[in-house]
């Protein structure tokens, strides 16, 4: 499942994130929290329900980093506007793939509108992960992004506990 | 200037929030907050600041009426999550055309998803406009919207002063 998109109305607003000439700001946070409200209700909750796990590539963390804290929109609030369209449906744990920067911009097959920012851009993104890391520690956990794939499943599967 | 849309980016919202078979409402929420900030940015706040008038079919307080109320997301969460993201271009008048439901529903050429709601919905709407004019007097006024449209003018340009 990935963020944004995994539903029709969710794919639809990714586009218009993602290949938009020009999104404002708050524009921008409102077009993820809506496709996030609709993910959550339309996939993850009755997944829930029915006992499934769910693994999703991002999650309202990355709206605190990218939006609140890197665009400037204030982290709080950001949080805020995301945690009320999710009605408590939000991730038991979170983990974060480091690396510097610009190995990050390399990796990119298709650098998007947000993908394209600076480097600056993408040091206040990765501040803002490590500070969410730092103040929640049981939840949030920073793994080195440069580990081959295999170390990273460990450490995975070891933080989950088995 | 109209809402949803307005703007390249708000027209594309406007398609999705009227004719995608499935939003979930607090998506509906988003979207409708998404397209106003942009709106606000890109048209009205420019509007203003070269002083110029700025008349718009619909604002923040149909959310609040049609989301907070009719939705029963709550008016004050709705009220708050706009307002964030219009950082203070808020409207000083607002003029609300009362028709009964049944009227109103006839009035549509083309109902769309929210326009075909049921007459209880457009009930509940026309209650929480009825409250957001009792508690903002100076601001919000009804207006009888059988009256013919000179008289409406009237009404509308005697409580702007002139």
């Amino acid at each position: 499942m990935r963020e944004p998109g995994g539903t029709p109305l969710g794919e639809a607003v990714r586009e218009l994130l993602l290949d938009s000439d020009h999104v404002d700001p708050w524009a921008e946070v409102f077009l993820f929290a809506a496709q996030r409200a609709q993910l959550v209700r339309e996939v993850v909750a009755p997944a829930l329900t029915r006992g499934a796990w769910v693994i999703s590539d991002r999650t309202y963390f990355s709206s605190i980093a990218y939006q609140g804290r890197a665009r400037g929109l204030g982290e709080h609030q950001v949080r805020e506007i995301n945690e009320v369209g999710l009605e408590g449906v939000v991730p038991g744990r979170v983990f974060v793939l480091e690396v510097d920067p610009g190995t990050g911009l390399g990796r990119q097959h298709r650098p998007d509108r947000i993908g394209s920012e600076s480097v600056g851009f993408q040091e206040a993104v990765s501040d803002a992960y490590r500070d969410l890391a730092g103040a929640d520690p049981d939840r949030v956990r920073l793994l080195d992004g440069r580990a081959p794939v295999e170390t990273l499943v460990d450490q995975v599967m070891g933080a989950l506990g088995r």
